[in-house]
């Protein structure tokens, strides 16, 4: 296809497509004179993932391109490209727990050993300098700071019921075959899920608070 | 205790206080002299709550007056504190969903089906307007909009889950009886535990790809 169907079957405009050619996220199609190349199906998924990475989960066209070349070397493995795209840092927070990320050669911070027996307790094998765990740490440090009694072990039944959440993420991706397709509906699922499932909760709670209280 | 004990117990220093108390937001101690007053308990906990809902809720000086307001009128009845305070719009999402919100005469807007169809699967009794019906159906229509098949029964699932994690919260706030304390601690597990619920389900995914998936 012509690179204006690629736009439209993508939903990427032309001039971001050439910008992405130009900056090597999206490898050259296949020349068919000296202004014009052809592609295929592989552009289109290509495309797709691109713009999860970048517009949806955040990421900067340098990070997605490392996060493309490492999903090209491990495309066999549905572990590997997963953490890989699920793992990279928008663009923003790159800063924001980066102590925590570049403490590799120092051991595990200090910070972090609520996080750390919260995951020995559930048994979760996650790499050790995941975001993830820092953003626990600092919600257990905010709520003391703000003198509210609350440890690891209250977020042990909020951990059992994030398992079961996950365990429906990774059901939804079981059925995708391709790579590429699966790490894109990763993305998607996962980052922009994540609003919804924040508001399910606030509705669960106002119907509770209406059962519990309500006349 | 003078303001200086009040501004060490609650957190929140003394410009801040007395900004408070000229807004309103915070009633007027016992005068003991021309320029000092004598402040309560009572100062503390409304002091803590106002904390909660401007630094952590995010909502500005003249909804917290407001929401003070109905507090204290419905002080007595759990379920209306709770709706008060969790309903409550942070001040930079005003706009943004206003016109489901403003739609109070003419019916429910179109858009909102998916949520509602949600809502009477789930057995939830929420408010007609609740903001938060807005996001699930801001979030289907942007997987919709990315090619994603998706619809509100693959929600259900999550849902089931939101009313679990919704059963835990309003457990912890259980064993509190003060009205004021019960809306400050409403606040803070609820917004302050967003973060670490979305951290909580990447990590779990991490672990439950590395499950399926690892060697």
């Amino acid at each position: 296809m012509r690179i204006s169907e690629l736009s439209r079957r993508s939903g990427v405009p032309v001039t971001t497509v050439k910008h992405y050619l130009r900056e090597g996220l999206l490898p050259p199609g296949r020349p068919t004179s000296a202004t014009q190349a052809e592609y295929g199906e592989a552009h289109v998924r290509r495309l797709r993932l691109i713009r999860a990475l970048i517009a949806v989960r955040g990421l900067s066209v340098g990070a997605t391109r490392d996060v493309l070349k490492a999903v090209s070397e491990h495309a066999g493995d549905a572990h590997q490209v997963l953490g890989l795209v699920l793992g990279a840092r928008p663009a923003g927070e790159a800063g924001k727990s980066g102590a925590a990320e570049k403490g590799g050669d120092r051991g595990p911070s200090a910070g972090t050993a609520d996080a750390d027996a919260l995951l020995a307790e559930m048994g979760w094998d996650v790499s050790e300098h995941a975001p993830a765990k820092t953003v626990v740490t600092e919600t257990l440090e905010t709520l003391r700071s703000l003198g509210v009694d609350y440890d690891w072990r209250s977020l042990v039944p909020y951990a059992a019921l994030a398992e079961r959440t996950a365990t429906l993420d990774l059901d939804q991706l079981a059925d995708t075959c391709d790579p590429l397709e699966q790490a894109e509906r990763a993305v998607l699922l996962t980052v922009l899920l994540e609003p919804a499932l924040l508001a399910l909760r606030r509705l669960a709670q106002e119907a509770e608070s209406a059962r519990r209280y309500g006349d």
